[in-house]
């Protein structure tokens, strides 16, 4: 398996710099004298479709060869990833194709719909979903756009990290969540080639954990009913992303449910920015003092803002 | 009565740049689209204490002589104004009392509190609470700093629309609410002096329409049991305030409370910052096509982002 590196991310980031946005660093006086740290937050939550998702999805569209674009490309998602495939297929001028579950919710169905992607519906269950992609691949021939076992996808993601330390300059700290591991491999690549002393720590919903039990295993332990309020963490380590992850990460703590929500209502209440649960983990490690942040300079970032508002847990 | 110019907009702006943020502006393709004009938002919903009304409470604390400052300043608010005194002072490091109605909600008191400033309580009226403060001025010969009928207020509150047109250039139009209306003169002053063809354009509740009704009558009409959900523009116009906006603004317009709720909804789901029901008022103007937006150039101050998230309209 050849993983990514950080040249890949360079590559990324002169590929997608015109479609993408240089999302903001935030920091809020406030946020750091409650947390005992200096805080940098990185604002993917202000990205194109409202989530970090969008950086890979755009990699993977543009760096097709011309013969694969005319093709078209393809994913099944339910959520950000979905909504990032088709604007950047939209943006391309070529053909996406998305498998989304019955159940997934109108908002997301109509955003998808709306970047002019075409919706294969499918039942709830992840063998319907890899079988109904399995379909439309061999009769269309469209390539394959994971949302995060993917080269070109993790490099993407890599980039919001290197704006970040372009930003910031020296961090002790650098934090993401994790579900599938693709932001989090991307920006452990970007920060080990950037700032070598840099420490790289992840945080997962204690209900949703199986990259902190794969982390210390050693080996790949995929989740069995995860639950938490965190929706965009309810997926497995990827296979290339564990690789990286195991090479460059430092540590990966888990976090409450009720911390995710206390972490999430703070961000809202004192930086008046809208982030999904989620994006909450990586605060939600520091209200629990999961580390220590005491003096130290930490980057976070906030990997999207895509909440329903008539279903908020305040 | 002496109207502040944008001579004295200058010299507040120099005199508090040390001390408030130098607020980002947003732009939102979807936004654009939705409204169907060009638009640029000055986002004081991320200023200190959440809101403009930090930008002229510091340049009245910190134009005070070394002899007033040393006997303190007072004022009567429930909200925004009240917290944006008392942080003024603690930088100053001089004493702030505050008058507020037994009713105010408990987070105001503690914001309040919080900063220090020295709460004296009284009857819900608007006589009880000139009447305490009164007291107040003669007791200490403190001096009163009036949340919007004051000239250095009013100053302060200017410098949010000139650091906007330094941002964005020339425009086309330039939109603010309007309550008492320190906001909207200190708005028209930088408006008018540093873009002399761009028009000054307020919204307002149909619900607490008094500036509307003094705007076109040419005398104040005050506020008869304004209601609306935008609850910082309950008050009625300063006559400093109707000064300036009698020479300075071209048209106030009123909208819906279903439109305000509305546009608050589209710029939390679209931008996905957080702004409080006064904010949405002038978004809501273009919604209902109070004004005809296509092809032009509109800032836009978003005036604060302080939100009961117990208590959301959807």
């Amino acid at each position: 398996m050849i993983l990514p590196t950080f040249n890949d991310i360079k590559e990324a980031h002169e590929r997608i710099q015109p479609y993408i946005h240089r999302t903001p660093v935030l920091t809020s006086e406030s946020v750091n004298r409650l947390l005992g740290a200096e805080l940098f937050f990185k604002c993917e939550n202000f990205q194109k479709v409202g989530a970090f998702k969008f950086r890979g999805a755009c990699n993977a569209v543009f760096s097709l060869t011309e013969e694969e674009a005319a093709k078209g490309v393809g994913t099944h998602s339910s959520g950000n990833h979905a909504a990032a495939v088709a604007l950047a297929s939209r943006l391309r001028g070529i053909k996406a194709r998305i498998v989304m579950p019955v159940t997934a919710p109108d908002i997301k169905k109509k955003a998808v719909a709306g970047y002019g992607a075409e919706i294969t519906y499918c039942a709830p269950t992840l063998e319907a979903r890899e079988t109904t992609l399995q379909q439309l691949i061999d009769k269309h021939g469209i390539t394959e756009i994971h949302p995060y076992n993917n080269f070109r996808v993790i490099s993407g993601q890599g980039t919001a990290a290197k704006e970040l330390i372009e930003e910031t300059g020296n961090l002790d700290i650098i934090m993401t969540p994790v579900g599938g591991g693709g932001l989090l491999s991307g920006t452990a690549l970007s920060a080990k080639a950037l700032l070598p002393n840099c420490r790289v720590i992840a945080a997962e919903p204690a209900g949703a954990d199986d990259a902190y039990r794969s982390f210390n295993a050693g080996r790949i332990i995929p989740s069995t009913q995860p639950n938490t309020i965190a929706d965009g963490l309810l997926t497995s380590l990827g296979e290339m992303n564990f690789a990286v992850i195991q090479q460059s990460v430092d540590d990966i703590v888990t976090v409450s449910e009720e911390a995710i929500v206390e972490a999430m209502r703070m961000i809202w209440e004192r930086m008046k920015i809208i982030i999904e649960p989620s994006s909450a983990v990586p605060v939600a490690a520091l209200l629990e003092k999961k580390i220590q942040p005491e003096g130290q300079k930490i980057g976070i970032i906030l990997s999207g803002g895509n909440v329903d508002l008539g279903k908020l847990p305040f």
